[in-house]
């Protein structure tokens, strides 16, 4: 039978208890599709810190090397905060991980399902039928990674630098993730640059208007990102794909994530090259933080760790109908009225459910 | 009598028809408060273009430097979008004028009225008081204006880089800048950057510590800029005064703009040093665009032009006492009920008005 191997790393806060949440789904999925998956457990972030010292410890990437997707929890706590920013959770383990395997194309669903608007910060009648963006963000280049970076003295004072740096053909890789994105879902793109201020982002837009051309179905459209910081709050529903670089990924995915008013049902893939055979080596993780306040409490939204768990079957393991099965069982369980506390109302038709009992909603749903 | 010089840019779009209104309110105030300006009316932007071939004409530039300050509009429109972005009337009018002048700090209110929380995107039960923010942005370094910028064929493709780069100093005139504002307000200011990526954020943390010690009574925080895009849409009522480099500036200080749901009425002030006496040279302008769309039709709400010249009144001649009549006119209209149609919901109480009836409701209770 088909057999996989998978990294996890479950991480800090609510991300153990999410992430058994996640694994039982995918046991589930096994069963029913007829697939197992080895699984290794490895520490990251501050759980590996407190254990070795250091947030990415060389067995978590050995393992994560000998596998063929990471499935990630989340990292960091007020425990680690004042730590120097290098060794960090979040800083520590996330970016060496995607240098260190290439994964230049981060995938993150902004949805609002119809029956959550409520949710939403935005008011329910700008999103009378919830709104579902793509958001691609180039993550191995740009200011994240650019040399020169650092600080020295100049007349009398320190002087610090960053690079913003992007090689044409960088751009021209997320670009064809992004594209090709756009022609599975509404064929809109939206591309977002600084092109009236950056020498990057010029090269971004003509590289785009390029690419377009290999997407003729695809309707191209560009927007600052200043202007792109506005609309995502006023017309979230107008976007369908939206492409930007690292940073501006950085800011506006976020913003998005907290428009959709379901922060704890968002995952996200982190892709490297594709491979022979179309699939990915890549990482999987929810949007959201580790949310220390509410971990250890079993109140955590489980739903953005068992989606993530579905886009590593789709992506890096090619388990489409597994995949599928999770993602409707998820939709189903919503439909049915399960509610974590942060997307319940306490309306007519709605059960409160805590993490367990969510996962057992979607368990039954399979 | 007391007796100014004024440049006064209006530009493209709505900008003539809004400034007209607003040197209405000038001859006003001027009247009842015993002072005169003298006002140069020159070319900007794209009408400055269509005059004269360039955005930024030498004689704009040479009205400016003989004046007290500038009273800007707002330039931009279809009509010269396709130029090469270094001509075009935003960036090529813009950006000469902040670094010509030195107009490091830019401030940016992001005000939202109680009365007005149903023009904002955000649902009315989290901004139950509407909020009032005021963005402090640099606006003369970081990744605008930093060298190199440019690009070059590097193993036989196009590479393109932006330096982001402050001196200590930059970052810590600016923080001053803000942490005065801030002690005259709510006292409470967060200070924006991404320090867990860019050399220059933790050069600018640093900065703000340091500073911080000068103004024991305000009591100062750090956001990362991914972390501030998604507070600005939940808790915009949570934040008094929030400080930031250029481009997150730009960013955020676009996003809050149209959270406060009333773009048509925030004002902007981009001042230099400051001069013996307390006054700064000054440019100011309205935070929302030329808005090609309603230009023309009398429909535009004057109130951003007409507060940006009390800013002016208040910050570049020191004449508080008109500056403040103004605003609380304005405040007056907007309790009264008038309302220009980005304000108006319909209902009773309300009367809607163009853009010179609001003018005369101001006015009349000058
Ligand atoms: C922790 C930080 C370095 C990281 C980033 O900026 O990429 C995070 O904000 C993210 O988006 O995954
Ligand atoms: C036109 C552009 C260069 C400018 C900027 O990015 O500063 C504008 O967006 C602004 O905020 O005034």
């Amino acid at each position: 039978s088909r057999s996989y191997r998978i990294a996890v790393l479950a991480g800090d806060g609510i991300g153990p208890e999410v992430m058994s949440e996640a694994l039982r789904v995918l046991d589930a999925v096994e069963a029913k599709f007829g697939f197992t998956t080895t699984r290794e457990e490895r520490f990251v972030g501050g759980a590996a810190i407190d254990a070795t010292g250091h947030p990415l410890p060389p067995e978590t990437i050995a393992s994560c090397e000998a596998s063929d997707a990471i499935l990630f929890g989340s990292v960091g706590g007020p425990k680690w905060e004042s730590l120097p920013p290098d060794i960090q959770p979040e800083r520590g383990a996330l970016l060496p991980l995607r240098k260190h395997f290439g994964l230049f194309a981060n995938l993150r669903p902004g949805v609002c399902l119809p029956s959550l608007t409520h949710a939403s910060p935005v008011k329910n009648e700008l999103i009378p039928n919830g709104f579902d963006v793509l958001c691609v963000r180039e993550l191995t280049g740009g200011v994240y990674f650019g040399q020169p970076k650092g600080r020295e003295e100049r007349d009398g004072e320190p002087v610090a630098f960053d690079t913003m740096i992007y090689r044409k053909s960088e751009i021209d890789r997320i670009l064809r993730v992004a594209f090709t994105a756009a022609m599975g879902r509404g064929k809109r793109l939206v591309s977002v640059d600084k092109a009236n201020v950056l020498a990057t982002s010029v090269l971004w837009r003509e590289t785009a208007v390029e690419v377009a051309k290999d997407f003729p179905e695809v309707e191209m459209s560009h927007l600052y990102v200043d202007n792109a910081a506005m609309q995502l709050v006023r017309r979230p529903d107008s976007f369908d794909v939206l492409v930007t670089e690292n940073l501006f990924g950085d800011i506006l995915s976020d913003e998005m994530a907290m428009i959709s008013g379901s922060l704890g049902m968002l995952p996200s893939a982190s892709l490297g090259k594709q491979k022979e055979g179309g699939l990915y080596f890549g990482m999987y993780e929810p949007s959201g933080g580790s949310a220390p306040d509410i971990a250890g409490k079993g109140i955590a939204n489980p739903i953005a760790q068992i989606l993530s768990t579905a886009m590593l079957l789709r992506f890096s393991l090619g388990e489409n109908e597994a995949a599928a099965a999770i993602e409707a069982a998820v939709a189903k369980a919503i439909d049915d009225g399960f509610r974590t506390g942060d997307i319940a109302t306490g309306a007519a038709g709605e059960t409160k459910v805590g993490t367990a009992a969510m996962a057992d909603a979607i368990l039954a749903r399979l």
